[in-house]
């Protein structure tokens, strides 16, 4: 069975309304409709200690979720807008995720050659497409796959205050290409499954 | 007396109609009530060849812009955005502006150092913080200075198709911020072209 | 049978040496070894016209570079560095593919999913993977999946001026790393070509 | 008398040997050969909390943090690479500032107008261009002016893995890049202690 993790990288702590963990649950919801359930971690509220290692030692809550990122097939990361970029709790995780450049499976395989990431970006303006950028190049410098058409996103106008959580419903672009990443992503998954890349 | 010269990076050749043709006239207008004049120069309409030198031989028009780029103290730059990316012409002049980083002026100085740069950035959808980002990055490189606040711009909702052209009136917003950039780059010009940075 | 196309998008026209050229060469030969033949095309001697259309009309040489990337199953995208971005010839790519995002296969879907992009950089100095994001993100966008590991890249230390093609002898990581994105754009293009992504 | 303040956005808590530290250190005795006196600080030694106010409540290091980048005429923002990309300290610190956007001065001319940063990048590879691009971005976006030529940088051959802080000595290159960036901020926040941006 395909499973997916999705990482929400939002800077607000407990279950604070978050525009990010809004959009990662309707991708999660599409994810469903391809057999794939999904586990949705707020990365801020554990304690992610600075660091390019594994295991940063005591105290240090990453390998925990890495156990979960290792387990599953599918990333969805999922990130707010601050400043045109990706939110400093984003940028952690892939400091920690550097460290598994040097790990490989039982065949010599780099760790994460199969799984398939895929990426959702909110914010009140304008960042989506770089985020997106730096995003697909750091999670395949680690070995995920990138499916075609790999990122759903919600910005509003220049310059605008206006949050995904604000809106009334879905805008129908985004909830298309919320389900057009989860269909790529689980077909994907499944294809990378059954037959890896070469070690 | 300060004056401008403003790069249209558009992909429109002719006199097709512009959305960065229209936020850099808007910005023109702002900086002369500055008492700064602006050139705007539609890039595509000149026949700037691929390269890295200030003269590209035979049939290059680039060395005819750059003279005017030298004349004037503010650049503004305006490019579309294709793809969350500056336009290809955009590229190209920051290319042939790579050919400044070895010119020196009389006391030995860089040859754009005291000049001042500003950007206008325009798209149906998201990437105005990226292409300024990229922008200021490279002119900074060559000489430029960026003055406080330098960028103006608009982009529609995610994954919209509307043009700043197709607009009825000047958002608010961008038209305070066109105001900004006028004003803080013919103020750090003027003390610039008082005292400029030592050689 | 798998084929790839490699767009070379240095600035140097006619034959002139290209470190681009150097680097494509040397993953057409790695690609060779996965029973992949690859058609180099150097993009800067075709005239390939501004805009954003399949064909932009008389004199434009996109139409028949455009049917060799629908013809091939990978495409492998080179460029050199200038000011830490890709070049003014990549931008231009970028932005006539931007067509392909309102063309569809007879099933309905996007017309380039289920082909395989990676990517090769080269520069004196800093940008590889800046600027493999920005290829990454707009290739993607338009329809291409990417495989783990999927850019190859060389450049000098900070300031420095040496070429990829001053280099004696092709270093020892970038000649692994080719193989690499070699490897593995091979595998997904097959399992891609076998099973496409859902209309 | 003109002040500077460097932020050290290194991952490496207490006193751990830091690249960054190194360079920020250079380019603190250049500022001194104009003058100014710098203070160096470490942010990961602080808790600055996830957030984009300027002070986030019980145990959040930032407002102290804040009080000296306010009393600064001058930000050196130093950063290491990681993967490409800003550290997650860096990151944190950019979000902080985004609280700077509504804060104004008696004459209600944004706070930190009439400020200068300058960014000292350091990494094993590849990146300072790209991160020098998206520091100037929220940088100038929050207020600072960036003067002409305001990055001094270093990193090794492509993946390669050699510190800064392995280096026998400092390059040539970037000591006189260390050098530049000096005297350019000195000089820019000398002539806008003088003459503010309008109000």
């Amino acid at each position: 069975m395909v499973t997916a993790v999705a990482l929400n990288c939002t800077l607000k702590a407990g279950s604070a309304p978050s525009s990010t963990e809004k959009i990662l649950t309707e991708v999660a919801a599409q994810l469903l409709q391809h057999d794939v359930t999904t586990d949705i971690i707020r990365v801020v509220n554990h304690n992610v200690l600075p660091g390019v290692e594994k295991d940063m030692g005591e105290g240090d809550e990453w390998p925990a979720l890495r156990e979960k990122l290792l387990a599953a097939d599918i990333l969805v990361f999922g990130t707010p807008t601050w400043m045109g970029h990706l939110s400093s709790v984003a940028a952690r995780v892939l400091e920690r995720l550097d460290a598994e450049l040097s790990e490989t499976d039982a065949d010599g395989r780099p760790i994460l050659f199969g799984k398939v990431a895929v990426v959702a970006v909110v914010g009140n303006e304008d960042g989506a497409h770089k985020i997106s950028a730096d995003l697909f190049q750091a999670l395949n410098d680690v070995g995920y796959t990138i499916p075609a058409q790999a990122v759903t996103y919600w910005n509003g106008e220049a310059m605008h205050a206006t949050d995904y959580n604000d809106l009334d419903q879905t805008p129908e672009k985004t909830a298309a290409t919320n389900a057009t990443i989860a269909a790529n992503a689980a077909h994907l998954a499944r294809v990378l499954g059954a037959e890896n890349f070469p070690a």
